[in-house]
């Protein structure tokens, strides 16, 4: 019957991240400078692309997520401002040097960087924030701030590459997917997380608790993300819907539909992904195969689930205003869905 | 009459650099072991793609720098490895950059990565060894080393940015042609140089007399290569002659050669290297106006007092077999013409 999946739930309050976006208010007026200030250059492409980039309405939730977490364990000095807006370069680089991958045309409903400069000066231009974020990190000083985002920069790359590796390959596992959307989205969102307490000098419990928040926060968001990609509206997410079939991307709805489809879909995917022919009337069919299969709902379902760590890991983290903002972070992430 | 440019000069020794090679072997040993454990990986891809450049061939002349000033200077611990290793890391994916920047198809002697793999690892491999260099420099835990070798990974793409301006620009100036090699390739020998004294605590004067004589001699290293391309062979370059006028690319031998040269002879430069328009025999004609107009024994001219500006630097620091070997790596770089 294909009933439609609820991907819009009716709910009393829209989840929000206002108080969130209050309580790091300050701190992010003085990220977004340090931002600009860095993204600056002598070499005029530099901070028009940059500023191309970070003035395009990204929401800037991994450096509150910086903030927060140093808010949240008292901290008083103001390195974490430096590393919520190296945490940002991190990001930044990784879009431009994504979009160049992934050949994509649109980023956050405006041209892709690469359509408007070349793929030559998105590659470089990501290098130069690259470096840029590595120096804002050193003038902090911390050196194990610098180990957890150092060690996040090879890990995003590792699971762009395994990415690439996995793309326009149906047999892609469950397993492999989580392995590749923990590398490429989820270790940025652990690591923007662990920094703050990491600065406060919480101690491990206290690390560890914020690690966890945010690796299922990222992973919630990312399966979001690839729901999205079956479900929202062109206009509400800021790029195309269909672009993971038509870049033969393998996420989750995709490989649960492929699972639970009939063997007659098989070739149908096979044509999509693997020989990268997607037609007129492709995407539809595709979301009523994902739609029939449960596989769009269950990776609703996953993204929930992984909702609901992130909460229990904020258990673990001390009570108050910067926890209760985080709390709502997480349904906000879900609520992109509804 | 074109008189032939004497590239060749007649040597009773040729240069070398075995010495330099003799004094570092033990160091070097310890610096490959960790460059292929840290270029390992479990996805398949990062590994192949990294040990087919690691092992192609390189002089590994940055890495060096960083051992013989390290031990110049007596340090007695170990972090030297891992500074060098990084050092290698970075020039490597610059050039794994580089070659998707400029759509280079060979790259010493083999065919380049992006050509076996595609752009797309290329430039995501370059990522992951960036990452993989940073977490390096991290566990050697000299916040002072850290920040000078970030600071060059941002010049570094800095001046490819700016090399990406320039090109296929003729009106280019040699000032600016200048700043982009200083950029490009200096920065990363003075930074390898560098964190040899600041690593040993060799005080303010040794870092300034290292940091000096690698600038030098890179610049030397790079006046030198942008010469070759229009005299070496391809054989002992291992990549094709005649590559930057093919890409565009303004070099001193083209700056020289334009403001030199005929009126008449603008067209062919603008067809060349602002049309991307180059037919056979166009780089023998570059050639005799380069030759012609001494643009080329100039350029070469120029390596020579970059060179002796590296001795000079070298005067400044202790004296012995070390400073020695350095000083022959400046010979080395320069007799690459003969």
């Amino acid at each position: 019957m294909g009933a439609v999946v609820p991907l819009r739930e009716s709910r009393s309050e829209p989840a929000s991240i206002q108080n969130l976006v209050d309580l790091t208010g300050s701190g992010m007026e003085a990220v977004n400078q340090l931002i600009l200030s860095k993204a600056g250059s002598n070499v005029d492409l530099i901070p028009e692309i940059a500023r191309h980039l970070i003035s395009s309405g990204g929401k800037r939730l991994r450096p509150m997520l910086t903030l927060a977490m140093a808010d949240l364990f008292g901290y008083a000095g103001d390195g974490h401002v430096g590393l919520a807006a190296s945490v940002e370069f991190m990001h930044t680089a990784t879009l431009l040097h994504d979009d160049v991958v992934d050949e994509s045309d649109m980023r956050r409903g405006k041209l892709a960087a690469r359509k408007l400069w070349g793929n030559q000066a998105s590659v470089l231009v990501g290098d130069y924030l690259l470096g840029q974020a590595f120096k804002m990190m050193v003038d902090v000083g911390s050196l194990e701030a610098l180990r957890i985002l150092a060690s996040a920069s090879a890990v995003i790359a590792e699971g762009e590459v395994m990415q690439l590796g996995a793309a326009q390959d149906i047999e892609t596992t469950e397993e492999r997917y989580m392995q590749v959307i923990e590398a490429k989205t989820a270790a940025l969102f652990a690591a923007a997380a662990e920094v703050g307490p990491v600065l406060a000098d919480a101690g491990d419990e206290a690390r560890s608790a914020a690690r966890d928040y945010g690796m299922a926060l990222g992973l919630a968001f990312q399966l979001v993300d690839d729901a999205l990609d079956y479900g929202g509206s062109a206009s509400d997410l800021g790029k195309d819907i269909g672009d993971d079939l038509r870049e033969g991307k393998i996420t989750l709805p995709v490989i649960l539909a492929i699972r639970r489809g009939e063997a007659s879909d098989r070739a149908f995917w096979t044509r999509c992904l693997e020989d990268r022919d997607v037609r007129e009337g492709d995407l539809a069919h595709a979301i009523s195969i994902m739609t029939a299969t449960g596989a769009l709902a269950d990776t609703v379902a996953r993204a929930r689930a992984f909702g609901d760590e992130a909460r229990a890991a904020l258990e673990r983290l001390p009570a108050g205003p910067h926890r209760e903002a985080l709390g709502e972070a997480v349904d906000f992430c879900i609520a992109r869905l509804s």
